[in-house]
């Protein structure tokens, strides 16, 4: 064998402090709020809103934003879809160590195929993985179009956008559905609100 | 253009709450305590020790471990020289984020590459780094050997492993070393006091 590469050599070393623990200081449940949709959805804004709400009420919580995590951990990958699954992977992982540390994750990313979101679900205990589907209207956010990379996309310069030439799978399983109502779209305030309400009510807001 | 990979498509978003406000409602600084060394050296212990006593003190820390890591965010790396190279840099900007979440991240690696140690260092403000280096003989981790990986290593059922057919480069610029004094190792507890002591008195300790 040329190397050490066999999983048989790799140990798992259990730390005297563990997640409960961690919970306790913090007095709170670690856990990851996954927001899904489309480009211009509001996914960030929903994420720093609901993070400031947090942190108000005196909990701490971490936003992994997909764009952020390209300029760092995931800089080595493109846009091929191997390399959006492996992104996808390694936000997951990530947001599985922050909550195992206590916090409540933040992860915002289109995160466009179910599959994908599925496997991030997969590696925590299920209610500790909370997506909520910002299911807004393209049409929303294409008029948004806050990156410009809509109109990128409609002429052409940029491929495989999702939304215009690849898909955007709406959750089948989310805990939180977002929309507009009567056409109009929530304030962001209101929306991080309904997200808090539910962490409460599932009693990740104390240890 | 075949995808989306161009870097000036992919913005930043800043989001309101920040590394200062996660500290202060912590009451510490968020820092990488990176412990490297080799097979056997205690580094684990070390970190389960140290994460013992700042959760004794109050304070909020993580463990990110090697070999742990390699069965989740690392699980598609072996050991070629480029995956063990891209392991590190993984744990490196995972580091990074715990810190600046507010947390005083332990990161557990034998990273024998002073390139590779530099590499995460240069990631943070110089002074959020604090490279421990377990300073132990070879001899002594080999009479340890507590995964028996010298004894195969010896034995040529594994190539490539440090301080047997792999160099471990001292570090130049550790910030901490811990050794034997008069041929004896100290206790887990006093070299977690020495990393204690040094975080305290650069200030990490409190907001």
């Amino acid at each position: 064998m040329a190397t050490l590469g066999n999983s048989a050599n790799i140990f798992w070393h259990e730390c005297p402090v563990g997640q409960a623990e961690r919970q306790k200081l913090l007095n709170q449940k670690g856990c990851v709020v996954w927001i899904t949709g489309l480009s211009g959805s509001g996914k960030s804004t929903l994420a720093c809103t609901l993070g400031r709400e947090l942190h108000s009420r005196g909990h701490l919580s971490y936003v992994l934003d997909g764009d952020n995590l390209r300029h760092g951990l995931n800089k080595n990958l493109g846009f091929a879809p191997e390399d959006r699954t492996e992104n996808i992977r390694r936000v997951g992982e990530v947001a599985k160590l922050f909550a195992d540390a206590g916090l409540i994750c933040i992860a915002s990313l289109i995160s466009p195929y179910q599959k994908d979101r599925d496997s991030c679900r997969a590696l925590l205990p299920d209610a500790n993985f909370i997506e909520v589907f910002m299911n807004m209207p393209l049409s929303l956010c294409e008029g948004r179009d806050p990156k410009g990379l809509y109109k990128l996309a409609r002429a052409g310069k940029i491929k495989g956008f999702t939304g215009i030439d690849d898909p955007y799978e709406a959750p089948l399983n989310c805990e939180i559905e977002l929309r507009q109502i009567n056409g109009v779209c929530p304030a962001p305030s209101e929306m991080a609100g309904k997200v808090v309400s539910y962490l409460d009510s599932k009693g990740f807001l104390q240890a």
